[in-house]
This record gives C-alpha cells, sequence and structure tokens, in this order.
C-alpha cells in the first residue's frame, strides 16, 4: 500500500487531510525558509517563491524518510503566502505585527497562494516529481476594534501565513473567497488530487472511510 | 452571558461553529420539512424558500427552548439547498439518488443557498428577529467512474444537500467555490456575525477560546 507523507507540521493541513479522509504519516522539515527566501531572485514571481519553498520541503523531507516509508509513498510539501498589495507575507509573529496587518487588510482583497511539491517514491527512488500552486482570492471582512483586539488576543492570527484563519476565529472576519477553500488553509485538495493522479494513483486509495 | 443555542442536527453545522470558537447549546426543531415546501408557493424565489425553513425550525426551537435559556438567549435556524439548473435540490436519500446528481452536476456550477435566521430571546420574550440567505456558487470538479462509486459507497453524500460534502470526502471533487465556505456547509460565519450584530451583541462575546 501506497504511504502519504505530509512533510508539514501544520496542524491546519493535518486538518484539511484528515476530515477528506486521509490520514498521513506527518514527517517534518528542516529547511531554513528564511535562508532560502534571501536565496531567491527578487524578481520571482510570487506563484514561483511558494512553489520552490514547497519544493525544498519536500525534498528534504524525502531525503529524511524511515525505510519503511521509502518503499512505496508519496511525500507532499506545501508552502502559504498572502499576497497583498503586490507583497508576500507569511506569519506576522508579533501580536503588533499581526494587528497591523488587519488594520492594513480589513475590506480588501488578497491572494493566499499555497505551493505544492509531490514525490512518488518506490524503493528509495523517486519516481515522479509533480508541483502545481494554488491561488485563492480571500475578501478580508472589517472586524470592530474590540473583535480585532479580542481576535489578536486569542492568538490564533500570530502564527499563520496572512495573520488569518479561514478554519477558525478568523472566518468571521472573511466575507467570501474566489477559488478553492481548502489552499486558504494550506493544502488544495483538488489541486493534490490532480497532482495524485499525474502519478498513476488515484486519491481514494488512500481514503480511510 | 447570553447562550448560542443552534436550532439544528446537522454535524457539519456544529463543526463549523465549533472550529470558529463557538460551543452552542443543539435543540433540535421538529418542524416537518416537506409538509411546509409542499405548502409553499411555488413561485417563491429560492432564496426565499430556504429563507421560510430556516425561519420555522427558529421558531418551533425557540417555543421549545428549557427555561434557562428563555432568559437570555439566541436561536438560530438554517435550512440548506443546492439550487442548480433551475432547481433546487436537498438531500438525495438514497445512493442512486447521489450518483444522478453527480452525474448531472459534474464540471457545472450551482449555488448552495443556506438561509438563516436569528432569534433573540429576553426574558422568555423574542426581542429581535433577524435573517438572510447566503448564496456560494459551487464549481463541481469531474471525479473518474471509479472515485464516484468510492464517493457514494462511503455514504456521505447521500444525507447532505446537494449529494456533496465541502468538509469530508467531496473536497477533494470542488474545484473551487465564489463567496463564503462556511455558508457551503450550512451556516455562514461573515452572515451570522452582521445578524448577531444587528441585535446589539458582538460575535466574540460567544467565543469559548
Amino acid at each position: 500500500m501506497t504511504r502519504f507523507v505530509l512533510g508539514s507540521a501544520s496542524q491546519g493541513r493535518l486538518g484539511v487531510l484528515r476530515q477528506a479522509g486521509i490520514d498521513p504519516e506527518v514527517v517534518v522539515s528542516d529547511v531554513d525558509e528564511d535562508a532560502l527566501l534571501a536565496s531567491l531572485d527578487p524578481e520571482l514571481p510570487p506563484e514561483a517563491v511558494v512553489a520552490k519553498l514547497a519544493n525544498a520541503k519536500a525534498l528534504s523531507v524525502a531525503a529524511a524518510l524511515p525505510q519503511e516509508l521509502l518503499a512505496d509513498c508519496v511525500v507532499l510539501g506545501c508552502d502559504s503566502m498572502l499576497y497583498l498589495d503586490g507583497r508576500l507575507s507569511g506569519k506576522p509573529g508579533t501580536p503588533e505585527a499581526a494587528r497591523r496587518q488587519w488594520e492594513q487588510m480589513a475590506g480588501t482583497t488578497g491572494h493566499l497562494l499555497t505551493g505544492h511539491a509531490l514525490l512518488r517514491l518506490r524503493d528509495g527512488v523517486i519516481t515522479h516529481t509533480e508541483g502545481d500552486t494554488g491561488s485563492t482570492a480571500v475578501h478580508f471582512g472589517r472586524p470592530s476594534e474590540a473583535e480585532l483586539t479580542r481576535y489578536v488576543d486569542s492568538g490564533e492570527p500570530i502564527h499563520v501565513a496572512g495573520a488569518f484563519t479561514l478554519d477558525g476565529l478568523g472566518g468571521w472576519f472573511i466575507d467570501g473567497i474566489d477559488g478553492d477553500p481548502s489552499n486558504v488553509i494550506g493544502v488544495s485538495l483538488p489541486l493534490v488530487q490532480r497532482l495524485i493522479s499525474r502519478t498513476g494513483l488515484s486519491i481514494s486509495e488512500f481514503w480511510t472511510r
């Protein structure tokens, strides 16, 4: 049986896959994202930036797999950022930065980009390398001052790309999206379904229910 | 403290609210939906049909509340249907009907309509009646024959409006949406946030985290 390896520590991504019937092995990459970002051509389009990060994560995870997974598995690497006003934003990191981000983006539209890299391994050899970037437009609402304070105080927006969660308290303040909602949480189900089918497998082979 | 009452047995709706920080009391209505639907003017626009059902559910639940909730609560009633090719579809009910629905809608776009009715009660009296219908365009993918068989066999599409789940196995076969994803699952968070604010409350008062 082919195993599904998620190369990410994100609880959001794990939750999306589990809700959709897959219970992946989780193997976290040790990619230095900041160093990799600093090494990239600054003219690279935003879709290519998240694709490069996703690819680096998938390769790092593939290189560290235990023997029983190397025999027959797929490895998925993902990287998400918010593209807003011509700029890519990752995780704000502090409450102050999360608040500034919301003051800037309330009432506007950004694009949540998630790069995906899927490797298929058989007997320790990478037989397929597939990848694509999903883009979903996100229309931000206008939380009141009190609501924004309460949201930032919850801690939720601080450690997520773009300082918002669609699958948490932030859902109250996202008026709508155009595109795939799972891409916003960090792993696009229809995109992964297509990548999987390009490796000759079907996504339903991985379902546990 | 004002309590939040969800007037629905839907696990999907409960999951959306919990993920978004609310742990509602669940009180299920005893509205005869088929009888109510049959009594409606057939010329009623689809948005009004789900609004009427949502309102009937909220009123039925409000009439059956235990004393401790009657003192100070909001009651939310919801009803969801898929509008496709000029026709409203509820739950298919059988595997055969779910399969037929998918054969019809694969590769096309439908609109998931969710009617919302929000009542505020103080000391046993309804002080506010608010309502609105959310509409989200859903772009259906094209599952392979084997994937569709596997999906129908899972049982998931049989008992949900429109024969698909965005928050389950069906997520692999929804290419994208335009609008609010929580509305597709059966309760629109930004819409409820607006209805709550019209009653003089703030949604963040109900958050448990």
